[in-house]
């Protein structure tokens, strides 16, 4: 049987294993809800880097730049974490450099050991849990959450994927089962739970925020399942 | 109105400030239930200490030694870790030095420079929350948990305190909106939902452990608020 765990906060990993894993990687607002959004609508791939600096040096080179610090765009990035700017058409077939404040850095974290990275949103949940049952392979949810903190949105797509898996999967640890609960409480209203409950969503004001929180919450909009390869997230 | 928050584990507890705030500090199986059932009974004090030869300096004066380490108890000790043996009328009016692999730990975290440390239990929430009413301070709940990752018992210990402070405190964090709807969604059946899903629950068995697991899980067992004066926890 698949043993699966979930890790709340990147400032954790080091107490978990992630070698011979999956790591599912996800920052729902907004990293990889950007990143799932833009491969769907034609991103050829996406290059997470953790520093501004790298980001830079890839602009220099001719690049798409894009990401945030404190939910603010980079100025100098061609785009920031709205996932409705990666689904544009100007970047269809164009490979983005993004850095983030949370998402990248649990890409980073979780490629140096994991077996294989995946990037799951709410957006793609349900490709992720086909992905993992073809693959028989023991799971690690990594949860991007706020600077260290556990985060609302990142517990729920972890419950959400691991209802799409709990008859094949051992529950290994706490997060887990807790994360699976809250999912389950909160599956009929996903997008109203986020938007008055998130402190993400209190961080991001606005209307273009607002829809973006909206689309963020939407779970199965799509069906690809973006893969680390090198140093490069491309649809598998 | 009371600002409130919630620390999962005390391995991100760097991330909080403690300054002029509460720290309520809870390990719920078993170091602060077996302080609030043992103070209840008639135990003088409780001194909790982080390492087993702290204990045994204790030891050496003739204190009553308590703790485990692993889940088992040390064999120099006098007793474990059962809230049973520190209710035994043998520690009535005694001062008993404690050290457990998470509960007393956390304890010497938050008095580093927390305003005050509570020592709170299922068993006594309700005590705790009519503290916090009447003191009318920013709360920090300090979750033990498990040799770093969050605990499910400990996550309803915070979610049992926030239900009933809801009113009149102002959520900060999203640790503290998921430990309140996790508390929601099993304050129905809490011991059933702590001895079939907790982890630790799964490390103790045994017949004494199902009573200890069973007796921690009760809601309001008693009324008293254990506080940390100096070196000690006494009832307040």
């Amino acid at each position: 049987m698949i043993k699966i765990e979930t890790c709340l906060t990147p400032e954790i990993l080091h107490l978990h294993q992630l070698e011979g894993k999956i790591a599912v990687v996800t920052d729902v607002l907004r990293a990889t809800s950007c990143m799932v959004a833009g491969l769907n609508a034609g991103v050829k791939s996406v290059i997470p880097v953790k520093k501004v600096e790298e980001a830079l040096t890839y602009a220099a080179k001719g690049y798409v730049t894009a990401g945030e610090r404190g939910g603010v765009k980079v100025e100098e990035f061609t785009i920031g974490n709205s996932p409705y700017e990666h689904m544009e058409e100007a970047y269809h077939g164009k490979s983005i450099c993004m850095t983030t404040t949370n998402g990248t850095v649990a890409i980073d974290a979780a490629r140096k050991s994991a077996d294989q990275v995946v990037i799951g949103a709410l957006l793609n949940v349900s490709s992720i849990g086909r992905y993992i049952k073809e693959q028989q392979k023991d799971v690690i949810i990594i949860c991007a959450g706020w600077k260290g903190n556990p985060s609302l949105e990142d517990t729920l797509f972890a419950g959400a994927l691991v209802d799409q898996l709990k008859e094949e999967v051992e529950i290994t640890d706490d997060a887990t089962y807790m994360a699976l609960s809250q999912y389950q409480s909160a599956k009929n209203n996903l997008s109203e739970v986020i938007q008055n409950h998130a402190s993400h969503a209190k961080r991001l004001s606005g209307l273009k925020a607002q829809n973006d929180l909206a689309f963020c919450a939407t779970e199965d909009y799509c069906d690809v399942l973006p893969i680390l390869n090198g140093d490069e997230i491309t649809i598998k």
